[in-house]
């Protein structure tokens, strides 16, 4: 009997788990500098949870099953109702802003391809209760500092803002039906991924004429901050929503106050996906990739209220780990990830096996990371051993002395075996 | 609509999920300086891997569902079986000995009680292709390293450490039919957890006469190594099973050299419940509690022939957050975590906003844990804040200087804008 990983899905051997955890662990790193808190919920919640608010597209891909006691029960694709759902239940005791990070592994029905796999883990970065705009800003902060960290630069990657009421307004002056709406966001959404030549017919497909997809392109055409002005001032149709437009400019005057203003772009053709947003909504690209998007999200004010709670503002993004990883490998930012071995404990003559034992289990109490090998086996064997481990230096024990060498420059040292247990790691040069 | 998490499982708000990772940290660190590698496996699989070998009781208990395309699949109550998968995968390539761990998320559709949920974390060490016992022992050794890290001596637990071979060739030799041994194992695997009249009264209903129950407690009350040599060598039955007493007798050995002797004791009563183990099992308890196992392992030298690969020696254990969580509690070994805020960053007079994004967006680009409030309040307020959120020091900013104020001794010092970015931290205390 042969068993195989279900397809989508990925086995974490160690080469691969030290990337997953050198991503996780900087984006854990770069929220609580940030000011974030972690928390995470359950893998799986009530059906109901999930197909309430979120759009039809992951509704359809979802892993459900119903358990012995006739509960309907889906594995979580995204934690942002999980999230609604906690912080609803605790509304009137958290001190606001609730400013909330999570790592959430996340399952998808999808037919795996390019950058999107059937379970994957997303950096999720959430406020709630602040409206200004400021929060906005932050969030992408947070978003851009964790790229920077991981060497990708203001070259590779790029922040592209768009603005969710305003492309409302525009397709309601273009005389686009309220109910069509969420259909034609979804062709829009679409929009850069495919050619001029795509869009129109996908937009004809859902109902809007010539005139209508001339309206779309000259809005979502605008390409920085002064040209959305001058367009916001030229149409009455946004006169309604010059606070919109104001928000746009504040977030811009905050990115560059933030100092990260390099990374970022305007580009109404962003929409996102997903039913819940309601202003500001950006997607980071890597420049000049026809990937998909590494990272999406946006204010989403409306959602504890549709999850049962009060109406309170709410802005965040999720960042996936599977596109992340093609665009590090893309730019070269995946790092040289060893094994972090600081001794190497070798038997240097017949019956030092129990000293070597003794040995490995007092550095291993003092916090120093110390191998031996199971096979007992000549000294050259197992330097060897050593070498392929990454070890720090080998440490050679007798019955009362020790000689250690150091594996980077091959200097040897003799030093008694108490003198070696006080400062096991003294004189060695540094990891490589 | 009010929604709620499912039963038997967990919201983690940021309280609860420090010291939910302040332990799976501890592990991750105990794990790598005892040479253990990180791997992972997908949280489902199919249906198949998890009943083939387990024992009937986790089989019992799995979230299975079928999805799409048809396929069974399960949500992992267990990683053992997807580490055999993965090994056996790539047997002939992976350098040996494999010492790998794991902290996989589980779920099992259990009946919610205390110390037991339907999802919880797992640690999970395995040592894969050593046949000698002092794999076994440094297993343990890995387990007492961690326990002892998180604050818990030799008097708060212990190792309980038994032997599947000599209990089958107890029982054999008692006459009880081999193709009772799984249902009379589950027995003697809830002994210790009951009264003897109920131990009684569970053996006799699973066929077990009189002096078959007496032969099982003269077996299982041995208290040492001693007089478990003593029995051996006096009952003719364990003559084709010295080598496992001898290896008993060396791993004893061993784990005195490794310094944790005093942590474990010989208790012939532990067989562990899963039906995979064939060599020296062990379960890791509070001393004088009734509460469930902290952590249970042993050898399963067949596991990954069962699923499809050779044969292989493997050995290991398993180690869950919600037992060990109660036990830390009761021992009082659970930290003080607080938020880590290196400096509250606060608007000095009118309009120095802009300075305050533009400092804060430095700070974090700098590895500064660094916070500042949505509110346009005064001084004051916004320095209640940043003692709220334990900040070492707060910053008030001007146009060109700042105030540097201790918040744990107090003390201010005025620092020109460039000389306070050029070294943020300089002369405050050391965080609470």
């Amino acid at each position: 009997m042969k068993f195989i990983p279900v397809k989508g899905t990925r086995d974490f051997y160690p080469e691969s788990m030290r990337l997953r955890n050198w991503i996780t662990e900087t984006w854990r790193r770069v929220s609580l500098r940030n000011g974030f808190e972690e928390y995470d919920a359950p893998i799986f919640e009530y059906l109901d949870l999930f197909t309430v608010k979120s759009g039809h597209e992951i509704a359809e891909q979802l892993f459900s099953f119903t358990d012995r006691g006739g509960r309907n029960l889906a594995i979580r694709p995204e934690i942002t109702p999980s999230l609604a759902r906690m912080i609803n239940a605790k509304i009137n005791s958290l001190p606001r802003p609730v400013k909330w990070f999570s790592l959430p592994r996340l399952c998808r029905a999808e037919n795996p391809q390019k950058g999107r796999l059937r379970e994957f883990f997303q950096w999720n970065i959430d406020i709630i209760g602040v409206e200004s705009e400021l929060a906005d800003a932050e969030c992408i902060l947070v978003a851009v500092d964790a790229l920077r960290e991981m060497g990708l630069g203001a070259d590779d990657v790029e922040v592209r803002i768009g603005s969710r009421p305003l492309t409302m307004a525009m397709l309601k002056a273009a005389g686009v039906p309220p109910e069509s709406f969420e259909e034609v966001l979804g062709v829009l959404d679409n929009r850069p991924k495919i050619s001029e030549k795509e869009f129109q017919d996908l937009a004809t497909k859902v109902g809007l004429d010539g005139k209508q997809i001339d309206a779309i392109r000259v809005f979502q055409d605008v390409s920085d901050i002064e040209a959305l002005e001058a367009l916001a001032k030229g149409e009455k149709h946004f006169s309604g929503c010059q606070k919109d437009v104001d928000r746009i400019s504040m977030l811009w005057r905050q990115l560059e106050d933030f100092g990260i203003a390099d990374y970022c772009g305007l580009d109404m053709r962003v929409v996102r996906g997903l039913a819940y947003y309601t202003g500001i909504v950006y997607e980071v690209f890597g420049r000049g990739e026809s990937l998909r998007a590494v990272a999406g999200g946006g204010r989403y004010d409306n959602l504890l209220e549709l999850l049962g709670g009060p109406k309170i503002a709410a802005t965040g993004f999720g960042m996936g780990d599977v596109v992340l990883e093609i665009l590090l490998r893309e730019k070269s930012c995946v790092p040289d990830l060893g094994r972090p071995v600081d001794l190497f404990v070798i038997d240097g003559e017949d019956g030092a096996m129990p000293v070597v034992t003794a040995v490995v289990g007092r550095l291993r109490a003092a916090g120093v990371a110390a191998e031996f090998s199971y096979k007992r086996q000549g000294v050259g064997k197992q330097l060897k051993e050593a070498n392929r481990q990454g070890a720090r230096a080998a440490a050679i024990v007798r019955a009362d002395n020790v000689t250690v060498k150091d594996m980077a420059t091959g200097r040897q040292q003799d030093r008694r075996l108490d003198e070696f247990l006080a400062d096991p790691l003294a004189g060695l040069s540094d990891r490589r």
